[in-house]
């Protein structure tokens, strides 16, 4: 018994953890050419290279690095949950509803935090619905395997 | 061959890593109520929605980011290595007794580090045994599929 | 249909992501080693225990949290897109390769970064090559369970 690749929650985790694993990966992109347009680099070797200097509170950078790192403290633990949760045969039009929502969600915080920043409430809101599929998730799984703790 | 939903050693590594996932993403959590008691932020739309300022020094809630940054130095390791350490076949009894010394060891760093601070080698010991059990894993997984490098 | 444990594909996959694994973790011992050995600590509790200073600027260090960080970001991406990588059946020879150009990449990353510091581009390279291996990857995924966003 397992999952197979052919189950449609399984296919639906698959594309939406890869679009999530590229737009993480942006953000490191959205820093860079941050840095390059500013010319504030962490690290003298870059600031040497491009002609810029280092400066470690730029808060446009700090901004971006913040929305980096909420990535960082949300996608993996997405990544796990998600895989966990279609071990647990969900309903797949569920478990695809559950995983658009997430993606779309984690995209919108982007968005407003480091993109377009906006007044609160909108990026709790962006970070609040994803947090909660998460934990929805992650009970789900501990109840489906608790005989095994 | 592949590996079974059934297998007891899986539903063990099944069933912790999602505490562990729950346990990191618990983090924001702790970091955001510290904010809102302290009325301390990191950004000014965040301070301006809740009447506090911005201040990126606090000591009480920096200790807080940086016990949430060693889980993240942690835990998605612990995922990752404990998934392949259970393709290579491990007795289930031996693989569940890391994985919840793995998992109560968390808990005890995170409370030693941000709960109720305490003084070394407390969190030193709750970090390295955890730490051991991953090299231990990623050991056990690089000889059995050595033929592969 | 699933992946199977003998296909040279995910052995491939299983080795490189757990030597990334170790690589990943083993920064927390650089940086732990550095502080030890200037006596520079992020906690009063550890300077106390150790008889050293809190200083949460210390240019070596940061450094060597710097090149953590972007471990962290970068190589957990690594093992969600390889492991749904190897589920679109890729040519073995040609993932191996991939996956063993990722993981020598990394590891020149480190090491320019933070154990011998080297003018650039010699990092942009190394965080450049593996970088666009997650977005091939990727992207590759994407294209084939596009029929399931």
């Amino acid at each position: 018994m397992g999952v197979s690749l052919k189950d449609p929650a399984v296919q639906s985790y698959i594309v939406y953890s890869a679009i999530l694993a590229l737009k993480l990966i942006a953000l490191s992109s959205l820093t860079g050419m941050k840095r390059i347009t500013k010319k504030v680099f962490a690290n003298p070797e870059d600031a040497a290279a491009l002609k810029g200097k280092v400066n470690l509170n730029d808060p446009e950078i700090e901004r971006a690095r913040r929305a980096h790192l909420n990535d960082l403290e949300n996608i993996p633990a997405f990544w796990l949950l998600g895989a966990l949760y279609v071990t647990t045969g969900p309903v797949a039009a569920w478990a695809t509803l559950l995983f658009r929502v997430y993606t779309v969600s984690r995209f919108i915080h982007t968005f407003v935090y480091a993109v377009v920043p906006m007044p609160q409430p909108a990026r709790g809101i962006a970070f609040g619905i994803p947090y909660f599929i998460k934990w929805y998730m992650g009970i789900q799984v501990i109840l489906h395997y608790a005989a095994a703790l």
